[in-house]
């Protein structure tokens, strides 16, 4: 665009996402992990197994190895004698050969000894020195896990996209996997700007109050599979605007940038995106309620986006707009968090718009009911009761007391 | 107990817990956190507003700050006309008083000046250096935010127990709660024995198989809330599981020890903790399949947990037995993870026996299946293909094909 003499339009929130997908491709990153230190990440490669599972064949019993043949004869009440090579435990590789008339006394898991096909069970055996007296017939084969039962080396274990459960890791670590690749979170740069805002938890000095918006989206960003990274606040001055952008656009693969809890203020952060590059500044107002001061601007290949400064309402476009594509770049499935509710007041919407609507919610027995968050109530005590929010479509006029709502959550809590 | 001539009786899960809640209180922790490094953990205390919010009269719209009865007579076509004392921003302290015939410009966001008691829009009066006029009356208070509209300093703004969400992280930022006092992650120390097992990404030797249930379970306790430090392997040798079973209960505040996949080895586990100290073992073998092998010891007021070798086995208990107390410790919803699912093979089940039966989930259209991991499949087939696991309750012999089943589920994924 790179000129803010041109109009933009407002867009609606497909067509912002198209016009941005014009300017930036966003392309996910693989990095290698050990297993232990990937849980909740996504697998970017399919893993084969790298051993043969079990590697070696094993006894699934306590018992003695014997070779199946030896045994056909053992009754109950006219047992098989044979001479005892020697005992094994799992873990060891044993050192003898069973030949005919000879057994080995075998521990679970243990392998196999070569020459023996079978292991009777230790219940059907009583050893006495250097002799067994086996009292039963076993099959070959019997009571032997075989090498690769499970996995040959090779088998595919698990696919691309898969989310590192706990299962999943557990079947990673048992085919030797220690390391796999998972989709690198994509670090985001988020930037506050306004005057009057200072960090939480410093010294509120007169007329300023404490930044809400970047504490907030950073954790919404790690709820998307994304690394946060806070630049600080820039006050109302192109130069501080320019630097922290440009910092962002250098450091990170998304830059956001949101106002004060006012609003009003004037144009310096889509001004100075807009003069970072080509092609600059591409989207300015969505047709969305509350989306009308959020930007969107694609610095070498970098998107920054302007979320309006009251808090609920960046929450709110920061779902929409870019959660998406944190998930996308995290590999997470973009499942939304929903919940079905009741609407227990009213709303009027205006029609030709659509618009995000903030709720809080409460349990009343089986049901849980969702109470919209009106304009009248504070900024803050808005953001404090909100559990998410509800998504009016543009043909709609009224949404009545007692309908049916899909509620889009803002993550966790007794909700989720 | 402190004897293993002792017979200890199998116990259900709810007998179980209440034996180790005779000799174990477990008890919560709270640790104080910057907000934002708290996402996601719980609050431990009550959270009252630092400050009054807004902190002062703050100006609702870009404008002029007035005393409201100098606007009286104005109207559109006769203006009154005010002595311009200077400009507001936000974040700026006012110096001017403002007086009978004065006003200043004003910002959204900024502190209303002394004497001033009004704003009118900035639509709605015209500057000219040093004059304004005003073409409407505004009422007193008009489009002013009062100081401790939305918080009064002291107000209570969060109660112990939420979780820390982005909407909840905004609201603690916003009343200048930059740390807060949320619930330790209980550590959980983690120990896998067995001869035969290695660790994951290591060289396997001949006769030995990677470790699986260590892996998996750690992911799990982070699942939960809990912190797990890895203890590493010991060999079947008392002295190995001595030391590090004595080192789990003086750094973490629960042990966990699991066997290898393969079962049948000796006691030596829980005899070694029952020698540890007083009360030593308590409970040996749960009357719920597969939780024959589990037991619980105490000692000096930690309860180390031994969990069966099977690794789908090792987890199912894990979430039974261990994880409401993890959920307990980091101040996190009792809720298990669960879905509604269609049992698509038919389960026979044994009478007088609570079962736990691994699943795997499939979605076909709208609905969830749920297909039983038998006895058959491998230990690592069946953990690499289970979602969650259904409870089978012991006055239930057979659980029909196509009956709707209750899925414990192993978290996230798909399904959650």
């Amino acid at each position: 665009m790179n000129s803010m003499t041109n109009f933009l339009e407002v867009k609606t929130l497909e067509e912002a996402r198209m016009e941005l997908e014009k300017h930036w491709r966003p392309y996910r990153i693989a990095v290698d992990l050990q297993i232990c230190e990937a849980g909740g990440r996504v697998l970017a490669e399919e893993v084969f197994s790298r051993i043969d599972l079990p590697p070696f064949d094993r006894s699934a019993v306590d018992g003695y190895a014997v070779i199946a043949d030896d045994t056909f004869k053992a009754e109950e009440d006219s047992p098989v004698q044979l001479k005892c090579k020697g005992s094994i435990r799992a873990g060891e590789w044993p050192k003898m050969k069973i030949s005919k008339g000879e057994c080995a006394e075998i521990a679970t898991g243990a392998p196999l000894p070569r020459g023996a096909n079978a292991v009777v069970m230790v219940e059907h055996g009583i050893r006495n020195g250097n002799e067994v007296r086996i009292y039963r017939a076993v099959a070959p084969k019997e009571n032997i896990t075989p090498r690769a039962y499970e996995f040959k080396k090779g088998d595919k274990v698990a696919s691309a996209g898969q989310v590192l459960t706990p299962p999943l890791i557990g079947t990673l670590a048992a085919v030797g996997a220690g390391r796999v690749k998972v989709f690198k979170p994509p670090a985001v740069s988020v930037i506050s700007s306004g005057e009057e805002i200072v960090e939480p938890g410093e010294k509120l000095g007169k007329g300023k109050v404490y930044d809400v918006n970047s504490p907030s989206i950073c954790e919404a960003i790690k709820n998307c599979g994304g690394m946060p990274k806070y630049l600080g606040i820039a006050r109302d001055d192109a130069k501080e605007v320019r630097g922290l952008l440009k910092k962002g656009v250098r450091i990170s693969e998304i830059v956001i940038i949101s106002g004060g809890t006012s609003a009003g203020r004037g144009d310096i952060a889509p001004k100075v995106a807009d003069a970072l590059g080509r092609p600059g500044l591409i989207v300015h107002g969505l047709a969305i309620r509350p989306g009308k001061p959020t930007f969107i601007a694609v610095i070498q290949n970098r998107p920054i986006f302007g979320l309006p400064g009251y808090p609920v309402s960046a929450l709110m476009i920061f779902d929409q707009l870019v959660a998406p594509y944190l998930r996308y770049l995290s590999g997470l499935p973009q499942k939304q968090r929903v919940v079905n509710a009741i609407l227990s007041t009213k709303i009027l919407s205006t029609r030709g718009r659509r618009e995000l609507i903030p709720v809080k919610l409460t349990r009343k027995e089986d049901n849980i009911f969702a109470e919209p968050l009106l304009k009248g109530s504070g900024a803050i005590t808005a953001l404090s009761m909100a559990d998410g929010y509800i998504d009016i479509p543009l043909e709609r006029e009224i949404v009545d007391e007692g309908e049916k709502v899909l509620v889009n959550l803002f993550r966790g809590g007794e909700f989720a």
